[in-house]
C-alpha cells in the first residue's frame, strides 16, 4: 500500500552519519555466523548459521520472478478473479511445501466504481480521461478488461459542480496559508497534490474545510518526468498513470469500516454505511497529470506559493475558479470477500509462542512491485523452510506465514484476521515481520526499537548481492556518505541499522498498534525507478525493467525475513535490547519537550509580532496577506513523571540486558528455567505498553509509544498521546497522557524486572 | 545590469528579524526629521529637515513616467542612437535645471554580432530562432529594428560543432559533480542555466574545464512560468524571452578590456585583443528557454541529479550527447563611444569634498527597469536640487550627477570614468551612491557599515508609497516576519536597515573596490514582477504593469537618495558610525574562524570515509559515482594578527564614536575647527582599507574587506583575500592576507584616532 522505497529514500535522506563503522560492520558478511547472534548460547549460534545456510540454498529467484509474472499476470484487486486464484495458488504452494495451511475468508465493505466523470465546465470545456492507455512493450497494460478504473475507495458517491481551488498537498499548514490569502474552499471543489502524508487526510480535511469534492492528482515533479524518465522510456510516472488508492480514515482505525475492532467474519455485527466513521463524506477521484493540467491551467486567482508548484509547465494558480468542475462517482457499496493465506509450522519446544511473518497479495491493479515484489520473496522462504521440514527440521516455536488480502483498500485482510483472534495472538504472538514493496537498493527497517541490535545482526550477515559487502555495510555507508553531504544527522556510533518507528501503511499495524505484537517491517529499495505507484503500469514488464531485474534482492529479502524468522524461532531467548527501547523513549521524551520549548517560544514571538503590528507593513499591498491567529500560550507541562519513568526504564534495560547477556552465554542447564521465565516474559513484552483506553478519539489505536500520526497518516509518531496533544494544543490532555505513557513504561520496566528477579 | 530586484527577494528571504522594532521605526514617517540626524547638530537638523520638504515638493512621478516612456522608446544600447540621444537630452535637461553639465565620452571595445547561429545537429534537428517576437500590449516588442539580436558580450568569435552537455548552472560545485558523475566537458558545448552567480563565470569554467562552447538559458522555474505568470499576462519571462549580458571577466578588472587601470580616452594605450584577460575565450550565446527545450530534450546519458532539474517538461539529462549542437559567433569588434553625463554642483564651503550620485542610462534593449527605473530617479532628485539652488540655495560640499554609459557590457562608463579622474576623486569624493534598477517593494541598502545608521535615519523618515509607515519600518517588519516564518537568521535588535555588503553588478564597483570611496547602493524591489531582465519585453508597458505603476517607488527612491545625497553634503559631520564598521569586520573575522574550522572537521571527516571505503558501498552500482577527491588538510591559521586588529578597530571607533557624538551636538563655535579636521579624516577614511598590491590574481581589486567573489562574481566577499584564500584552500596566501588586511584595519583604525587626537 505505502510506497515504501520512496519512504526510504526520504528517510536515508534524513539519516546521519555513523562516526566509525565498525570493521565488522564493513566486511562482507561471513554468511555463517558463529559468534555472535542475538539470543542464542555460542553452541547454539552454531547450530542456527548451519541451518541458515540450508535455509538460504532453497531459495530461488527464477521461482521468485515465475510467481511474479503469473500472478501479477491479471488484475488481482479485491473481489477480482485473479485475486481469488492467487490466494488458491498459495494455499497449494505451501501445502506442497508441508505447511498446515488454509484459507480464511472475510466479507468487507468494499465500494467498487460503476460512473464517474470529471469534467471542466468552465471557463473552457474538458473532459477528464480517467483511465489508463496501453504502453509499448508492457504486456499485461492491455489485459485492463476486469481491471477497475482509477478511483479512490471509499470516498462518497456524489455528482456535483462547483468552483475548483488549488490546496498544495491539502494538509493543516497548507489551509493556514490558504486562509491567510483570503482563498476559502467552501462550498468548492479542491484539487490537491499527491503527498506529503497519507492520501486519506486529503479529502478528510478538504471536508473539514467546507469542500464538496476532491481530485488527487499525482505532479510530474514529484514521480513522473521530474523524478526521472516515464514508463516505458523509464520507470517513472506516465502522463496518464494515476495513483489508485484507499481514503478511508485509517487514523481511527484499520480494517472494514462495518467491523471495527471485530472480524468481519459472515456473522459479525455490523455497523451501517452511515455510522462507519472511516468513510469519506465527499467524492473524491485520483487523476493523472494528462488530466490535471487543463484543470490547473484553468485556475486564476493568486499564483500558489513558491513551494507549492509543481512540474507542469504552467503557473499553479489557487483560484478560486474561474475554473468550474464537475465531479461525479457512483459506486457499488456492496460486500466483498477477501482471502487470507494462513500456514503454520508447529513449534517442537514451544508451540505456543508464534513467530509470524505477512506480506499482503492485494493488489491495486497487476502489482508487480506492490505488493508481489516482497510476497514472492516471502513465497521463497515458506518454501525454504518448508524443504527444511521435510528434511525433519521442526522449528523450536511455532512459524507462522501469512499472506493478506484487502491490504490496499485499508490493511481489511490483516486487521480482520488480527481482530478475529485476537485472544489468541495475545496470548501467543511474540513477532510480526511485515515486507511489502520490494526492489534493489539498501535496507530499511523500521520497528520496536528492543529489535535493532537483532535486525542489525542479520543485516550484518546477509550480502547485498551487486557489491559483496554485507547489507548491514551498505546500509551505515549511505547513512555515513548521506551525512557528509548534507543530508542528516549524525548516526549514534552504534554500528547498528538505523531503526525508523513504525506509523501506518502496511499490515504490522493492527499487530502492534491495536495488539501490541513486536513487529518489524523491512525491505529493499531506493535504486529502482519506481514512479508508477497504484498504476497499471506497476507491471512485471516494469519490476523486471526498473525493479529488481536479476530478482536478487528478492532472494536477499528473503534471506532477510527468513533469518529474523527462524532466528526468532530458534533462540534460547527471544530477542531483545532493551537498552535500545529505554534509551529511544529517553530521546522522544527529548523531543517532546523541545517541541513544547520550542512552540512556547514561537508562540511568545508570535503574540510580539502582532502587538508591533509587522505583519501588515510586511505584506506586499497588492497581495494582501493575513497575520496569523493569535496562539494560546504554551504552559509549562507536567513532565516529571514521565522523566521519572524514562529515567527508572533505563535502569531497569540496563540490568536486564547484563542478566540476558549472561543467560545467552550460560553453558549450565540450570539456566533453563530462567530462559523460559524470560521468554514468557518477553512474548507479550510489548503488550505492557497498551493502553485500553487507546489514543484520544481513536480508541482502537492503543499502542502508547507508535501510532501513525492523526495529521500524517504513514509517518510515525511516537507517545502520540502526549506529542499530539500537545501539537494540537490540548495541554490538559497532554499533561493526562503523560501520565498514561509513564504509567505504561513502568509496566514495561517492571515486566523487566520481573523476567530478572531472583526465582 | 544586476537583477536587484530578485537579489533582494533573496537577501530578504535571508534576513532575520530583529528582537524588536523600536516604536520610532514602527511610526509614520515624521517627514521632517528635526531631532536625530546623522552628523548633524539639532540647529543644522532643522534646517536640512526644512530643506528636505523642499526638495520633496520639487519631485514629480509624472514626470518620472514622461521621461522613462521617452528614453524607452527606442533600443538604447551602447552604440545606438537612441542611447547617445538619451545622454544629450539629460545633458539639456541637467543645464536647464541649473547644474554645471557635461558629456564626457570614451572609446571603448564593444563587439556586436553580425552572425549568430544555434542548431541541434543530432540526433535530430533543429534551428533556435534566437530572437524576441513581438507579445500584444507591448508597444517597444515590436520596435526592434534598431536592437542588437540577443548575445553575451566579450564572447569569442567562433562556428563549432560538438556534443551538448548540460552542466547545471554551471559553478565549481557543479563541475565536481559532474566528475563523479563520469560526465567530462572536454571538447564539448555546454548548456548552462541561469543563476546562482555572475554569468560571465560560466563560460570561464566551462572554458576551464575543456569546454568550446556555452549556451546558457533562462529556466521557466527560474524567471519564467515557475515564477508567475508569463508576459504579457504576467511579468514574468515569456517562452522567447532572452537574458542577454556581459560575460567578461569582471572578477578581474571591471570597464573597457583593452584599458585596465585606466581612462579610455582616445590617445590611451591599448592592450590588444589578444592581451585582454577580461574577453571569454569561447563562443556563448544566451537562449530562450524555448530555444533551450529541443536541445535539452534531446540530451541522453543519466539524469541530472534532483537539484540540476528545472521546470521544463522533460526530464533533465546530463549527456554528454546524443545531442549534437552547432554554435556560432561572428562579431563585429569595434570600438564604440559611449557618454557619461556628468553634473555638478559646486559647494559652498567645501567645494573639494563630493558627494557623487549616479546610475546607468544604457540598457540591453528598450531597459525601462533596467536602469531606466532608477534613472529617473536621479534624474526627479537632480531637478528638485536645481530648483532648491534656483532658489539661492547652495550646498555645502559639492554635489555630482552621473549618469553613465556601457554599465551593461561591464560598468564601462563609471569605470572609465574613475580611471580617468582617479587622482581627484582620491583626493575629493566622500561617497558615492548607486542606484540602478527600482520597482514596488521594500528598500534594499548595501554599502559600508559605517554608513548604516545614517542610511536607516533616512530610511526612518521616508513614507512607503502604499502602506504609509516608513521605508525603514516596512523593512523591519519584513526582516521581522520573514525570521518568524523561517527565512532567516535574527536580526542584531539596533532598529536600523540590514546592509549588505557591496559585491558586485553595478557602478559602485569601481567607485568601492579600486578607489575606495565610501559607498551605497540602493533601490526598492520584490513586490515587482520582473522576469524579462536584460529582455526586449523590460519595456515601459511592462514597467506601468508589473514594475512601479504609480511611479510613487521612483518618487520614494529619489526622497531616499536625495537625502543621502543632502544629508552628506549639508551634514557638519560626514556620516559615520565606526563602531558599526568595526562590529562587521569583528562578524566578517569570526565567519572566517568558522569557515577553517568547518573545513578542517569536513576534510578530515572525509578522509575517515575515504579510510573507511564507504563510498562504493554507499553508491547504486547502477549509477556510479565515485568518491570526492581527498582534500588538503587544513592547518591552524595565524589569526591572531587579524584578531588583534579587530579588537583594537574596536576600541578606537568606540573612542571616536562618542567624540563624534559630542562634536555633533557641540554647538560651540570652537569645534569648527575639530569637525574640519574630523571631516577631513572621513573624506579618504575608506581609501585606508586599500592595499596597493590588490587582491591575489586580480590588482585592480584594492578594498581588502569587499570584493565581488571570484567564483561569485555578483555576490560579495568580506575580506576577500583571506576568505577566498581559505576557501581555494591557499593556506600560506590565507596567513599572508591575514597580516595585509590587518594592516589596512589598523591603518583605519589609527585615522580614527587621529581624527579625535587633542589638538
Amino acid at each position: 500500500m505505502f510506497p515504501a522505497s520512496m519512504r526510504r529514500l526520504a528517510r536515508l535522506a534524513r539519516l546521519g552519519a555513523l562516526l566509525a563503522a565498525t570493521s565488522a560492520a564493513m566486511a562482507a558478511p561471513r554468511g555463517a555466523s558463529t559468534g555472535d547472534m542475538e539470543g542464542f548460547s555460542p553452541s547454539a549460534a552454531a547450530v542456527e548459521a548451519a541451518l541458515e545456510q540450508r535455509f538460504d540454498a532453497g531459495l530461488s529467484a527464477q521461482e521468485q520472478r515465475d510467481w511474479m509474472q503469473s500472478m501479477s499476470s491479471e488484475p488481482n484487486h479485491v473481489g477480482s478473479a485473479h485475486d481469488k486464484a492467487n490466494a488458491e495458488f498459495m494455499l497449494r504452494k505451501f501445502r506442497e511445501w508441508g505447511w498446515d495451511a488454509s484459507i480464511e475468508t472475510f466479507m468487507v465493505l468494499y465500494p467498487t466504481p460503476r460512473d464517474l466523470a470529471v469534467e471542466l465546465v468552465a471557463p473552457t470545456h474538458f473532459s477528464a480521461r480517467l483511465r489508463e492507455p496501453p504502453v509499448e512493450g508492457d504486456a499485461t497494460s492491455e489485459k485492463t478488461r476486469d481491471e477497475l478504473p482509477p478511483y479512490n475507495v471509499y470516498g462518497a458517491d456524489g455528482d456535483i459542480t462547483a468552483e475548483l481551488v488549488y490546496v498544495n498537498q491539502g494538509t493543516l499548514e497548507d489551509y493556514k496559508e490558504l486562509d491567510r490569502q483570503g482563498v476559502s474552499v467552501k462550498g468548492r471543489i479542491v484539487i490537491v497534490r499527491y503527498g506529503g502524508g497519507w492520501r486519506g487526510l486529503k479529502p478528510k480535511l478538504a471536508y473539514e474545510h467546507g469542500a464538496v469534492g476532491c481530485l488527487i492528482f499525482s505532479d510530474p515533479r514529484d514521480d513522473g518526468y521530474g523524478a526521472g524518465d516515464v514508463y516505458p522510456k523509464g520507470g517513472y510516472r506516465p502522463p496518464d498513470g494515476v495513483q489508485r488508492g484507499s481514503v478511508q480514515d485509517m487514523t481511527l482505525y484499520s480494517g472494514d469500516p462495518l467491523t471495527p475492532g471485530m472480524g468481519a467474519t459472515p456473522g459479525a455485527k455490523r455497523l451501517t454505511r452511515a455510522e462507519a466513521k472511516t468513510l469519506m463524506k465527499i467524492p473524491v477521484l485520483p487523476i493523472s497529470y494528462a488530466d490535471a493540467e487543463p484543470l490547473l491551467a484553468a485556475l486564476g486567482g493568486r499564483v500558489a506559493p513558491p513551494a507549492w508548484r509543481g512540474g507542469l509547465a504552467l503557473t499553479y494558480h489557487l483560484g478560486p475558479g474561474p475554473a468550474k468542475v464537475r465531479l461525479k462517482v457512483l459506486s457499488d457499496w456492496n460486500q466483498k470477500p477477501i482471502y487470507d493465506v494462513i500456514a503454520t509450522l508447529r513449534g517442537a519446544v514451544e508451540p505456543d509462542r508464534w513467530i509470524i511473518r505477512g506480506n499482503h497479495h492485494d493488489a491495486w491493479v497487476f502489482g508487480a512491485t506492490d505488493p508481489l515484489s516482497g510476497n514472492v520473496a516471502l513465497m521463497s522462504e515458506a518454501e525454504a523452510i518448508g524443504k527444511l521440514a521435510a528434511q525433519g527440521w521442526r522449528p523450536r516455536r511455532s512459524i507462522v506465514y501469512t499472506s493478506w488480502d484487502g491490504e490496499e483498500p485499508g490493511l481489511l485482510g490483516s486487521t480482520e484476521w488480527v481482530e478475529t483472534h485476537a485472544a489468541e495472538l495475545k496470548a501467543k504472538a511474540a513477532l510480526y515481520i511485515n515486507s511489502d514493496t520490494n526492489g534493489r537498493g539498501l535496507i530499511s527497517v523500521e520497528g520496536s526499537h528492543g529489535l535493532r541490535h537483532f535486525a542489525s545482526q542479520v543485516a550484518r550477515d546477509v550480502g547485498d548481492p551487486e557489491t559483496g559487502v554485507s547489507v548491514l555495510a551498505r546500509s551505515l555507508a549511505a547513512e555515513r556518505v548521506q551525512s557528509y553531504e548534507g543530508g542528516g544527522r549524525p548516526a549514534d556510533g552504534s554500528g547498528d541499522l538505523p531503526l525508523g518507528a513504525l506509523g501506518s501503511g502496511s499490515d504490522y499495524t493492527p499487530f502492534l498498534q491495536h495488539l501490541g505484537i513486536n513487529s518489524l517491517n523491512l525491505g529493499f529499495g531506493g535504486e529502482t525507478q519506481y514512479g508508477v505507484y497504484h498504476s497499471a503500469y506497476d507491471s512485471f514488464d516494469h519490476f523486471r525493467r526498473f525493479g529488481d531485474p536479476t530478482f536478487e534482492y528478492g532472494v536477499a529479502l528473503a534471506k532477510v525475513s527468513g533469518r529474523l524468522v527462524l532466528r526468532a524461532a530458534q533462540a534460547e531467548l527471544l530477542p531483545e535490547r532493551a537498552a535500545d527501547f529505554a534509551n529511544s523513549v529517553g530521546v522522544f521524551t527529548e523531543e517532546l519537550h523541545k517541541l513544547a520549548d520550542g512552540m512556547r517560544a514561537s508562540s511568545r514571538e508570535l503574540d510580539q509580532l502582532l502587538d508591533d503590528g509587522v505583519f501588515g507593513p510586511a505584506t506586499d499591498p497588492s497581495r494582501p496577506r493575513t497575520a496569523p491567529q493569535r496562539e494560546s500560550a504554551v504552559p509549562f507541562l507536567e513532565f516529571a513523571e514521565l522523566d521519572t519513568a524514562v529515567e527508572k526504564l533505563k535502569q531497569s534495560a540496563k540490568a536486564f540486558d547484563i542478566e540476558y547477556l549472561r543467560l545467552c552465554s550460560a553453558a549450565d542447564a540450570g539456566a533453563a528455567l530462567e530462559r523460559e521465565r524470560m521468554n514468557a516474559a518477553l512474548t507479550s513484552l510489548e503488550q505492557t505498553l497498551l493502553d485500553a483506553r487507546g489514543l484520544p478519539g481513536r480508541a482502537w489505536y492503543q499502542h502508547m509509544i507508535f501510532a501513525p500520526g492523526a495529521h500524517t497518516g504513514y509517518g510515525a509518531k511516537t507517545l502520540p498521546g502526549i506529542r499530539e496533544a500537545i501539537e494540537d494544543r490540548r495541554w490538559n490532555e497532554a499533561n493526562q497522557y503523560v501520565g498514561i505513557v509513564a504509567h505504561a513504561l513502568n509496566a514495561y520496566g517492571a515486566r523487566l524486572d520481573a523476567a530478572i528477579a531472583a526465582q
